[in-house]
C-alpha cells in the first residue's frame, strides 16, 4: 500500500477565511484573494505569526470542502499520514491534534506526524500547498491551489484546486 | 552527515522518578526498580496513561543525566532529530515542545518530530528505550536501559546505560 503525506493548513484546513477575518478586525482593511495572490501567508497578513502562535487559534478552523469524505475514501486504498510542519509554535500542536480528532476521527493517532521537516518522512505521494515541501520530495507531488501559490503556473507538481480532483487522480 | 533519531521519554527525559512518586502518592505503595523490572510503564503503573494525558505533566520532568551536554556534542557531528511517539495524547504535545525549548534550546524546531510511527522517518541511527521502535528500524540501533527493558539480555541492539556510553559509541 502506497503512503501519502497529506498536509493540514491549506489542504485539510480551510485557513484563509480566518486570516481575512482577523486581518479586517485588526486593521479595518478588507482584503480579497486578488490583493494577496502570490504572497506567502506571513507576507499577506503581517499578524499571521501572532495568530498561529495563539492558543486556541487552530481549534475553530473550518474543514476544507469535501476533504473529510475524500480522505475517508483514500484511507481505504493508501496508508494516509497527516503531516503538519508545526513544531515552531508550541500551542498549535495540541490544538491541531484536537482538531484532527474532532474532524477526522477515522485518522488514528498512528497516522499523524507533526514535524519540523517533511522531507525526512518516507512516502510515495505528497499533497501540499507549499513549494518548500513539494520541491524536495522524491515521490509524486500534488500542489493544492491556495492564494500564495496561485501565480506560479509552471512547476513539476500536479496542481489541483479541489478534493474532487485529488480523488480523480488517486482513486481507482 | 548521518541522521540520528533520539527518543525523549526514558532517553532525554528521566521519567521514572516521577512515575514512582505519583504511584506512591496515589496508592501509598513505594515501588523500586526491582519490583517493576521487565514490565512496560503502563503495566508497572496502572495510572500511567492518566498521568501522561494530564496537561502539564511533561513540563516539570527532569533531564536525563548528561544528556544535554552529550546531545550538544553529537549535534556537531550528526543531523540530530528528537522524535517522540506522542500523538496519542493531545496535551503532551505542547508540553513536550515547551520542555524541549526550555531544556535543549540548541535543538531547533526543524529538528523535532512528534509522530505516531517512528519507522516512517528516514535516518541512520536510532537511540530509544523501546523494542517496538528499535526492532523495525533498518539502521544502527542503540537501546537505552530502562526498567521495562532491563531483563532482555539478548537483542540485536547495542545496549547503553548512560549518555557517556553513547558518546563513546558515536563521537570520534
Amino acid at each position: 500500500m502506497k503512503r501519502i503525506l497529506v498536509d493540514m493548513d491549506g489542504v485539510l484546513v480551510d485557513i484563509y477565511p480566518m486570516f481575512f477575518k482577523l486581518h479586517e478586525q485588526e486593521t479595518g482593511q478588507r482584503l480579497n484573494i486578488k490583493d494577496i495572490a502570490g504572497q506567502l501567508e506571513e507576507e499577506a497578513f503581517p499578524n499571521q505569526r501572532k495568530w498561529v502562535s495563539t492558543p486556541g487559534f487552530f481549534q475553530s478552523l473550518p474543514v476544507m470542502q469535501d476533504s473529510r469524505e475524500s480522505l475517508m475514501r483514500l484511507n481505504n486504498f493508501y496508508k494516509v499520514i497527516v503531516v503538519s510542519l508545526a513544531t515552531e509554535f508550541p500551542y498549535c500542536l495540541t490544538d491541531k491534534l484536537l482538531w484532527l480528532n474532532d474532524n477526522f476521527p477515522f485518522i488514528s493517532w498512528q497516522q499523524i506526524v507533526f514535524s519540523g521537516d517533511k522531507n525526512i518522512i518516507k512516502a510515495d505521494i505528497m499533497i501540499d500547498d507549499h513549494f518548500k515541501n513539494l520541491d524536495h520530495f522524491k515521490g509524486r507531488t500534488i500542489l493544492f491551489t491556495q492564494p500564495h501559490n496561485i501565480l506560479i503556473r509552471n512547476s513539476s507538481h500536479t496542481r489541483v484546486s479541489s478534493w474532487a480532483e485529488i480523488e480523480k487522480l488517486l482513486l481507482p
